[in-house]
């Protein structure tokens, strides 16, 4: 009989629905849930943005002739393209029916991370994911006296592959990416492969968990996984302009 | 008290050590793990081709005079550099000390996707991932009488974002590109995120029970997922250079 060496489990909360700028304590609702030592918390970007009052409605929004000439040109509304442009360090790339910008966080994305789904407004990404992180985790720990690790995950797409995938935007507590130089593979070899965006593939993995339409799980808590407590950063997954080679 | 809604595990099988050429039936050591309806049985790609015998040897290889030059500029040995241009349709980019091409299969990725860790010898990517699934679920679901999804899985870094993260090379018995287009948000508005890379989003997930070293668990039952089953395939993720407008 085969046996089991290792097993992580993906847990999915069942969380009131925010409709936005509720005055709520996400981490005082999360530590309800009887945390364990290394358990990595996943948030999905939505709710942070929403709990922070990242939501903006479109009366109080007037665009600029730039937005309202791409928004004809992209098919979107000028109010929607005018956040996308305000939260744009760059415009990376514009085509028949998308834009893709690198936004004030340094995150490659189209539309600057902008949604409409699951809020009642234009939602941007929320301003700083990292901070976002480091607050929530501070504050389940205090509550909880838990050592945990804090994500908060975007949904993008990619060059070359179809679909998207779950992104680590926020990170707090944990390595984002783990560095595997110079340990040895199963032959004692040197590795190849070092550097593992680790944080990206918790919030792919909490994705699975999550879903993208109505399934109502903004929180996941990943257990066992076994990644490295650490300084790690969101944005330490940003691979700069200067070092990419397809911008 | 937050109750679970719902629990995705992700169990990493303790299986021998295969240095590859061996004569094992993987499907039959698979089997022997009680598996459920639903189960993904996710394969690092690396046994794959360990168990298919994709494994060259360097004194078999000669390298070509455009081996030998690429060999010498990227700092690589040209039986290596002979296996990535063989492995190559087209070559994507060439710097400093990288190559990145797009191999026969259509995946875009460093040096062809091939590899020496974890191996004896030069290893490129298996021959047809989505057959070698195809086949492996068929094994299983014929022992087992459980209906099962299968994906084979490697590690690719990405533009924009820094590391590697798992994705799917190969499909069989679920859907690989989840399209949710039409479908509600929590407040009854169509979604605008469409298509979700679930598989690769399960070969992240996998990639972490997996790791990059010297874990050694090459094989990862995903449990609970809720995945839809389906003709997915493996190619169903690759973005036609025509559509890319990265290339």
């Amino acid at each position: 009989m085969i046996k089991e060496k290792r097993k992580v489990e993906v847990i999915g909360l069942e969380l009131p629905i925010f409709k936005g700028n509720e005055c709520v304590n996400l981490a005082e609702i999360i530590a309800q849930y009887p945390l364990k030592d290394g358990d990595i918390v996943v948030i999905a970007e939505t709710l942070i943005s929403k709990l922070e009052g990242n939501i903006l409605k479109k009366e109080d929004i007037e665009p600029s002739k730039e937005a309202v000439e791409l928004a004809k040109k992209l098919g979107k509304e000028p109010e929607v393209m005018q956040v996308i442009l305000d939260e744009a360090k760059e415009i990376v790339k514009i085509g028949k029916n998308f834009i893709i910008t690198e936004t004030k966080h340094g995150f490659v994305c189209a539309n600057s991370g902008v949604d409409e789904s699951n809020v009642n407004g234009i939602k941007p990404l929320p301003k700083n994911p990292d901070e976002s992180a480091e607050k929530i985790r501070g504050e389940i720990e205090k509550i909880t006296k838990k050592k945990v690790g804090v994500i908060i995950s975007d949904s993008v797409g990619r060059p070359f592959r179809k679909g998207a995938v779950g992104v680590a935007i926020g990170v707090s507590g944990i390595l984002a990416l783990w560095d595997r130089k110079g340990e040895k593979d199963l032959f004692g070899r040197e590795l190849k492969t070092t550097e593992v965006a680790i944080a990206d593939e918790l919030a792919s993995m909490a994705n699975v968990v999550m879903g993208e339409a109505n399934e109502g799980i903004p929180v996941v808590i990943i257990r066992n996984a076994q990644v490295p407590f650490g300084d790690g950063k969101g944005r330490d997954l940003i691979r700069n302009k200067e070092e990419d080679v397809f911008r």
